[in-house]
Parts: structure tokens; sequence; C-alpha cells
């Protein structure tokens, strides 16, 4: 009996939140790897809110998933077929291997795992492109340096739990700012940082001018929208705020602009988008000071899991908008 | 018999565009300069956008102008008195004396005029606070560079005519937004842009991204609003966004933040704002090499001056709303 590979597809671009009916599910054989190939039977997926943007037409800075193309995603898995030097059957490896539950790969792009730092998953999380957004975007992006006063949005994120852990490695006052008393509670108590503010009260400005008196040096921003106009509001002079994403407008047809940039002016400040893709040539040296920190216990990883078929990756992508997962978002496949 | 010292004073914070009834009119004696001190017949008054901003309540980079205070201005003119060491009667000086037509000064931040050099409106100007805001923001916030693809929007205004002008010294090419025809022909025509693009003519976003294939590379603001948005949809990799201004904002009751910003993470690109006061000690190196390309002809002042007494003061800063003006905008003091 050929094993069969489940996939989801793109079926229609979505105005505003994907539906199901963008969606379109199929069935492959499992390929057999040609010359220089291996096939990796996927175990976890990478949910991540950039998938949104993948959706959409339009050059971006990756092109978009086409139309009737297997939906873009990182993932892990283990090397069940080989033909490449580099990899062998049995391999645990990562790579963009799509939302399906086997990916033929020529290896370009994908990564083997040292399941000696850490197990599997992390690589999807605080040693995967998680933590390198996390860390290249606070460290060079907002040049952080000890004593800033760092605010961070999405803090009980994946890449936001992460960005505050290395702001306080790195000697800093960290606040997260977080949707819900619940996730609040987990930002100064499970990822230590020194505040949290629940975007859902009122007077978040007010608040964070209370916290941070001296003005915000570094804002690491996941979302956008009303909570960024806010920070604008209390920069310190020469603040750096690095625009990793804007979850809050992905889904929005008529996207929000910061109303207070000219902020940026008055405390002579930077806004600064950045693409981790940009760092490949240091993975090396930002993964092992990760894991450095990974194994002494500094940096905490946190998971919401789901377990099901890549069928259930519409309704786990949708969880990201709602706010449903506190760190990093991972659909693990069952293989049923 | 005493002169009189006529001043124009804010009664009242304007919303939106500033009407009659948000200045009040005054007349003093003209004081005697006490020891230390210096008075100054003022003959040119600075009118500059910023001056909206300085009439609002709240913390900016400078105080707001108080309720009954004269109104901030630069402006130039000739010692007439002085029991100070450094200044003499009947040398011409530049400093920030208000809206008035004559001002005690002790010195700080008054600046000898070398008229030699250039005539005296061109300290307003050219090699003034006009031509320094476009000297700094350019080659140090944007840090330009040969080759560089630049656009400058208020390109027939006071700054952006300037910043144009030493973008295409500098060896880029240079494309000014400004509004209408003969403005645009002005653009190209005397100040020596390459192209110019009219935004009040539909498809300013297409028009642009065919005079810039590659991208731009610098975008030197001054004007925020709906062109923001549109030049943010045609930055190139790694551009850098210099607010210097947003005159299509400085009246309206909501600001229009730029919806495009996300294009700063599609082009790892950054938007900075600056303020030239922090460039400081750096004014007489950036002086002489602005008064170097003046004398060369290689950077052409262009001034709208109006003749009148400072009770046309109100009208003349709508003329900057309006877009009436080309190059620096000056009130000279007709003395009746």
């Amino acid at each position: 009996m050929p094993q069969t590979n489940r996939q989801v597809r793109l079926a229609a671009r979505p105005s505003g939140l994907p539906r199901l009916a963008d969606w379109q599910f199929t069935n492959e054989a499992v390929p057999d790897p040609g010359p220089g190939e291996f096939v990796t039977e996927i175990s976890h997926l990478s949910i991540d809110p950039a998938m949104r943007g993948w959706m959409n037409a339009g050059a971006s800075y990756v092109p978009p998933v086409e139309i009737g193309a297997v939906m873009r995603a990182g993932g892990i898995g283990r090397v069940t077929a080989s033909q490449h030097p580099g990899f062998a059957v049995g391999d645990y490896v990562y790579g963009t291997f799509g939302v399906q539950e086997y990916a033929t790969s020529d290896g370009r792009g994908v990564l083997k795992l040292d399941l000696s730092l850490a197990e599997p998953t992390a690589y999807l999380g605080v040693l995967g492109m998680t933590g390198l957004t996390a860390y290249f975007g606070l460290l060079d992006t907002g040049r952080l340096k000890e004593g800033d006063t760092v605010v961070v949005s999405g803090a009980a994120g994946a890449v936001g739990s992460v960005a505050g852990q290395i702001a306080k490695i790195k000697g800093c006052q960290v606040i997260g700012i977080a949707g819900g008393q619940e996730k609040c509670r987990l930002v100064t108590e499970e990822f230590g940082f020194d505040e949290a503010i629940d975007y859902r009260l009122p007077h978040l400005r007010r608040t964070l001018r209370e916290l941070a008196p001296g003005g915000v040096d570094v804002y690491f921003d996941n979302v956008g929208g009303e909570i960024l106009d806010d920070v604008l509001t209390c920069i310190a002079r020469e603040a750096r705020i690095v625009i990793c994403g804007a979850i809050s407008q992905y889904n929005e047809t008529q996207v929000r602009g910061p109303a207070n940039y000219m902020m940026l002016l008055v405390a002579r400040a930077s806004m600064t988008g950045f693409l981790v893709f940009d760092f490949a040539d240091r993975y090396p040296e930002a993964m092992a000071e990760l894991a450095g920190w990974y194994q002494a216990g500094r940096l905490v990883a946190r998971e919401t899991v789901v377990t099901g078929g890549v069928e259930d990756f519409p309704e786990t992508l949708l969880k990201l908008f709602e706010g449903a997962n506190t760190g990093k978002l991972i659909l693990a496949l069952d293989g049923s």
C-alpha cells in the first residue's frame, strides 16, 4: 500500500480572517526521493502570524503562496527516505516543508537538529526562527544596550516572550504588553519580565508612563494598531522602534497607520523593519548563544501544542488572531 | 518720542487652521538693553511650518508658545543698542527674536551674519536653519550616498528645495514632489532636480514607480499624509525615510498615520525623525560647506518675500498651508 500524503492548499485569497473555504484538502502519494533529494515525515508544524501575509497577493519579502499550492509552513520531522548524501534516514530536520505530512527536499534551507541541545520542538521556538527573530530584532535592529527600558507587545506570544527574556538577560528593564490577566501573569512570573500591562484594561498610555517615567528606549512591536500609537506617545529620546509584526492589522482590509508617528521627530527616534532571513550567516552564533541561555535555564520555552492532522491547520491558524495561544503555537501531527 | 515695538502674541490655541482671533496685537515701548544685553530691530521674519506645532499645547521638542506670549519666530535684523561686549550697534544678527519689531537678547543662540558671504536673508534660507535642516537631515539622518535615488516632498518649499539640491551635488538621482505644474517647473528648471511629480495629478505611485524603477533609497518627507503612504509603496531595500515635517497634517485634528508602514518590514527600511538643533556643534562646518556651494552657484536660493508689518504675520503664515510660497517664505518688515 503506498502511503498517503495529506496536504492543505490555498484555495482562495482571504479577505479578512481566513475561512474554511479558502483552503483545499488534497491527498497525494508520498513521493520517492530523486537523486540528491530526501523525504521528511513532518511531525510538527510552526503556526505563525506571518502566514496570513503569505496568503495575500502582491510582492512582499517572499512571494505569495500561489492559489492551489501547498500552504507554506516551517516544520520539523524525521527523514524517512534519502538519496541525499547530507541527510540520512532518521535525521531530525527543520525546513519550510509546508502544511502536509511528507515533504521532498534537496536540502536547501534545511537544518539538522541537534537533539543533545534541546527537544525537537525547541527548534520551532526559542532555538528556531522564533528565537532568532527576537534575537536579531532586539540586539541588531533595536541596538539594545544595558539599562534600556524595553517594551514588548505580544509579550506572551512566541517571539515576544523570547524578546523580553533576552532583554532581561541583557540587563534591561522590561515591560510586556499582553491581552488579559492570565497572560500578564505568565509574562512576569514565567518569562520574568519586570512588569506586564493588560492592554484590554483602559489607560494603557498612563500605565506605561508610570512604569517607564524616563520613556521607552526600545519598543519591540508585534502587534501594530492602537498599541503602537500608545507606545509612540511614551518613547524616550533616540528611541528605537523595531517593527517585527502587526498582528492586530493582518486581517484588516484598512490598515491603521501610526497616527502618532511624528513623535519620531519629537524624540529623534526611529522605526525600523527587519527580517530574520537577512541574518542567515549569523544564525549559528545566535543559536549557540540562545542554546546556552536555554540550557542554563535563563530562557524559558513555552509552547501551545495542538495535536491533530493537517486538516486541523485552518482552525489552529485562527487561534493566533484570537490571542488563544501563549508562547509558540505548534500543530503536532498525530499521523492518524 | 519713545519708539513703539509692535508685537503679535498668541491669544488662543487654534483648532485646525489658525484664525485671526487666535492672535493678539500689542504695542510696547522699545526696551533699553540691560547690562549684557542688546536690542535688535528686526528686518525679516522666517515663516515656518513648525510654527503651527509651537502653537499647540503639550510637550514637544520645544515648549509650546504660552498663551499671551509673543509668537516664537526666527528673524534677522540690526543691533540698535547694546550693552553686550560681543554685539555692537550695526551688527546684522540672526536669532529667535519672535514676531515683533524689536527684541532684547543676551546673545544666547544669536548668530552674527557674515555679509561678505551672502545677503542677510540667505541666513533665513540656504545658510540658515532651513539649509542646515536639509543638510543634516539628508546627510546624517538619511545617510545619503552617491548614486542613491532620492525623493523629496515639498520640493518647491524652503527645506525641500535645498535638500534636493544637496542630493544633486552629492551625485544622486533626485525626484521632487510638489503641488502644481508651475512648482514642478521650478523644481526641475531652477533647483535642478532630475524629475518633478505634481501630486495634484492622479497616479502618483505609478509615476514614481516609473521614475524610480529600482526603488527609492532616501525619502526626505516634509508633508506626511497620503504622499508618505504613496512613497512607502515604492521604497528600495534598506531605504531611509527621513521625517522632517508633515505639513499636510499640521492643521488636521485627526492625523493620518502611514497605513503602509509595514513596508518598512518588507524593505528592511527605517523611518527616522530628527531635529536640526541636535547638530548645533556642527553648524559651522555645515554652513561653511553650504556657503561654498552657494557662492559657487551650485545652490540656488529662492525666496517668497511678503513686505508688511508684524500685523501681516497671521495671513502670511497661512500661505504655507495654502502652498502659496516657493522657496523660503519671509515677512520683510517695512517699519511703517
